[in-house]
């Protein structure tokens, strides 16, 4: 414990400051609320998010409401837990403190697990042009911008710029792009034909562009396969081997020189870590995550741990996916390992105990990957989801929602959140056609 | 009929333009729509607005999309139904085409159907400086500024800074002022009370000032009574004789010379007609509002109509109030003069039916007067209050969503949406503690 210099005073408690209050860190607060330490959860937003969902908001089959759960809610319920809505601006590794827009914190443990953000490998035009799919905001603007394309089209007369209203490009092929493909071409075809009666529906065009030869990449070829039929089923096009050169207002370029034009481009490519994180002093790799111990701590930080998104960390030669799962886990092994610390008990090396991969393609149809061995798809694959989904949710109520909007949809397939909220002004890009 | 150009050609259908998709408008649209004729329903947002409630998304009681209703849903019910999304820029009544910002349409009669707005007095500093609280993304916008300023004030150790932030003023002693001071005082003390524990709630004002000497002028004085004692019960400060002179960013100015320091000022005063009505050539009186015939028609264009907030007509000495069962029963009377107009009988004098006033100060205490007759208040009044709007909600799911969220606070004191979303910047004001 001599390197744990701390804030403590003699018999006071250990101050634990997690920022971030995705799953890493509330997990990481489930663990540690037993025992007695204090601690105090950052976040810039005063909810937790649930990821998994977010695509569903895009595609105005959920709330924004749904899949948000008040983080006050949560800590609430224990004495011991304090909430600081604040972006963190600083990590001061030596003074042991964690600076941000809203006041200072000062800790004895911290446990960083801010996330990740969308990574636009450098493509030009990308960061300015393109949907990113990463927070609840840019969620509800892309339902915003396909629900105004559409109301712009309905009237339009010129056709290529009917066209390009009605093109919508989703960049990735992995679980995000894959799902978001689906509900879309749901959407579309499904609730929206029968909103634009005097709309041709041949215009519209779904396209999902995947740099490699393959969908769902973590996954065996079967099911990888078994997506794409699928998608092609429901009128996505899938282009494999296609990588974007460039973004602009009103198209997106191809390596291979072709130009689709569109409004509308989705960007589930790639993510990275914080870039300030360097600057203050945490290793860093190349994407810009934190390099951590096996223990889930920083190197020559012993009482700084990552979790989530944000940590870098090998297991049989890969890095570890970033999903909820992982981050949950490792929230849990981070707060364990902090106990273990504080009670001079060595820390325990973290192991993934990966239970499956999902992705969810539409109506009844889904991949499941489980245990690294177990493949489904079809039917049984979506019930499997629907069901796990469900149940991670936190918070009841939340999952009461949800239920109920996703019942309505199958039953009357009918998706009841179609509002252009706030409204969407048509951009100068819109009204100009150029 | 030969004062109705129109546009319309032998054996054509007649073409009704349908300017708002609120109360008026869509109760228009009811009752033209077993007509033969051809209905282009306008509105700037892609929903209806159920305006009752509006106060209570203000208040984190309800999810903006409760109250909203996607207007596709309802006109695609109807094959001689269509929706444009756009504003109206210009009405030429002369040419009898609608311009808006997506397209100009042709009318033979047209129903004028867009609301009010709020009015401002020229009081100076109110419009940059209050929150007004007649659309969605207004009341979203009040929904988040108040969660932020308890959040600011919870680690807030400038006294008084911290007092101004925990200050809110709500102008204006109508229902909806009242309405919403009532939900406003259950949130802060029953819910916020529980999120941030470290607080001093002592240091929170909930003050109502209304510039006459009662509260709800429309009621007898006993309700009027009532609302108050009601409203001073939950600790809400109502100052009579009290105007307001002056807004700045962290403050209100009153005419007596005295300065409430808050940021935090809701604006239920006042409301008027859209300025744009007059240069368009239709006559309004000195509050912007359409001056109509009884027969709901503009003087000397009887193609034309208004209905709703919109629309000034006086009955037995007194200007008819702005509430939803007069846009209600307005919209109907215009679309059955239209309809008797095309079929060559006489328009109909419109006459209000006047069912009732309500309005609700808190769990379980509301006040209803009915008929101009019968005075209720406490919880009979409430129980009526209730049944009452959720019965007049359009859609059944947004009754049931409002129900569960209804019921969910009733049970467990717990409003479920205190979301800070989009996310709110601490403005600058805030920061420097001006």
């Amino acid at each position: 414990m001599d390197k744990i210099r701390g804030h403590r005073r003699e018999n006071e408690r250990y101050r634990v400051v997690i920022l971030g209050a995705g799953f890493g860190g509330l997990w990481a607060i489930k663990t540690l609320v037993r025992y007695p330490v204090d601690i105090c959860l950052i976040d810039q937003n005063n909810y937790h998010t649930f990821f998994p969902l977010l695509y569903q908001v895009a595609s105005a089959e959920l709330e924004p409401e749904d899949i948000a759960y008040p983080v006050r809610s949560i800590v609430r319920k224990f004495p011991n837990v304090h909430f600081l809505l604040g972006r963190a601006t600083k990590i001061d590794l030596k003074a042991q403190i964690v600076e941000t827009d809203a006041r200072a914190v000062p800790y004895d443990f911290l446990i960083v697990a801010i996330g990740s953000l969308t990574h636009f490998f450098n493509i030009k035009g990308a960061s300015e042009h393109v949907y990113p799919l990463k927070t609840l905001e840019q969620a509800v603007d892309i339902r915003n911008q396909i629900l105004t394309c559409f109301e712009r089209a309905s009237y339009e007369t010129d056709e290529d710029f009917q066209k390009s209203l009605l093109t919508f490009v989703i960049v990735g092929g992995g679980s995000t792009g894959v799902e978001f493909a689906g509900t879309l071409a749901e959407l579309i075809y499904g609730h929206m034909k029968r909103d634009y009666r005097s709309l041709d529906f041949g215009k519209v065009r779904v396209i999902l562009l995947e740099a490699a030869g393959k969908l769902l990449p973590n996954l065996p070829d079967r099911l990888g396969n078994y997506a794409r039929e699928r998608l092609n089923r429901i009128k996505v096009e899938v282009r494999f081997n296609s990588k974007v050169s460039e973004v602009g207002p009103d198209e997106v370029k191809l390596t291979d020189g072709s130009v689709i034009r569109t409004y509308t481009t989705v960007w589930t490519a790639g993510v990275r870590g914080e870039p300030a994180l360097n600057s203050w002093g945490l290793p860093v790799n190349p994407n810009g995550k934190v390099t951590v111990l096996n223990t889930l701590q920083i190197p020559d930080h012993p009482n700084v741990y990552a979790a989530g998104d944000l940590a870098y960390l090998e297991e049989g030669g890969h890095p570890l996916p970033m999903v909820a799962p992982v981050a949950i886990q490792q929230g849990v092994a981070a707060g364990e390992n902090i106990v273990r610390q504080i009670s001079g008990k060595p820390q325990v090396p973290f192991h993934y105990n990966d239970q499956g991969i999902m992705a969810v393609i539409g109506r009844r149809a889904a991949v499941a990957y489980l245990y690294n061995r177990f493949g489904f798809t079809g039917f049984p694959a979506w019930i499997i989801w629907l069901g796990i989904h469900l149940f991670r949710l936190i918070g009841f109520r939340n999952r009461l929602l949800v239920l109920t909007n996703w019942a309505w949809d199958y039953i009357y397939y009918e998706r009841v959140v179609r509002l252009i909220l706030p409204a969407k002004p048509l951009s100068e890009k819109h009204q100009e056609k150029s």
